[in-house]
């Protein structure tokens, strides 16, 4: 590191903060940077500026978004009927690149979790209960994390809504499609097992 | 990508644009970088702009500078008669890194190619020549790959130099320390063999 000028340090320190970017790979990066027209530099320096300054969150999915009300709650041709809750954006990300699903999301913004003190206050539980409430929400589909925190998640969801009229559903678990059983973990492949179905 | 909001797509995409950075890494960079305080972000930005603006090569041996002189070239303890030729500014840093050196430096700027059209106007050769005339310099080191256009540089550099009073070396080849002799390639093998010296 000494042996570079003070301005190739300082890139280098910062690339080095982004995860997964060790030390050489910093090094690398730097000496990429240096070696590209200005113009790429700044178009990358840029966007990190712009990408701070513009993304906030969709006033009622609480997506990311550059706008008050993010794409998909802006999308008239989805099923505003069906209400998809996850966790986290990169999760609806997850679901929206699947394709399967055509309904609007709710990002919780965590899940339930006592041992890190995170209680039904601090997700976005209130905004959830109101407008499954208001709206003529026909399906809630609970797509919180299948370890502990998401399943106690979902589970405190269904009892707290127990008596609305929606109809309240959670992703399936078991062996993931293409998967070999022999590295699938045990607990997974009990899960499997418990909600086999019939094929005939 | 089109699950994103414009401002992460085009964060993503920039990432994406540096070197053994996928999509796949450049969506993890860039949800790092939304979840990480606005401050991080900004000084990776100006440190990518500051590097394009400060960075310039060193007026006397070509190397990466924020200043007209280099740390090396302005460093009075260094042995000006000792002179380091290389490639690139990265090998000279390698050099540095290896503690092995305590003289001044030369970087061409790349190696005779007459394949690629790289002649001997195409690097510093002419700069270099001037140097070795003008000043006291007692020893010149080619350290110059040991590739084939590193080999016919230090070759055509040593021809041309022929008449000087300096002495000419070249860095050496042969099995590097720590490795293990069933995976090094033939021709190291042989230059290793044909270098052998006496240790009785």
């Amino acid at each position: 590191m000494q042996y570079y000028p003070e301005s190739v340090r300082s890139l280098i320190k910062n690339f080095g903060k982004l995860p997964g970017i060790g030390e050489k790979t910093a090094e690398r990066l730097a000496i990429h940077v240096l070696k590209r027209p200005s113009s790429e530099a700044e178009q990358l320096a840029n966007s990190l500026v712009t990408v701070k300054q513009k993304v906030r969150l969709c006033s009622q999915c609480f997506a990311l978004s550059d706008c008050k009300l993010c794409h998909i709650c802006r999308n008239s041709n989805r099923d505003s009927g069906l209400l998809c809750v996850v966790e986290q954006p990169a999760d609806m990300i997850s679901i929206e690149k699947s394709g399967a699903f055509n309904g609007l999301y709710h990002v919780l913004g965590g899940a339930l979790s006592p041992v890190d003190g995170v209680g039904p206050e601090d997700i976005r539980l209130r905004e959830l209960f109101a407008k499954v409430l208001q709206a003529g929400i026909k399906e809630l589909v609970l797509a919180t994390g299948t370890n502990v925190e998401g399943e106690s998640t979902a589970a405190y969801i269904a009892k707290e809504l127990s008596g609305c009229k929606a109809r309240i559903t959670r992703i399936a678990t078991g062996v993931p499609v293409g998967g070999d059983l022999k590295y699938v973990d045990k607990m997974t492949l009990k899960s499997a097992m418990s909600s086999r179905y019939d094929i005939k």
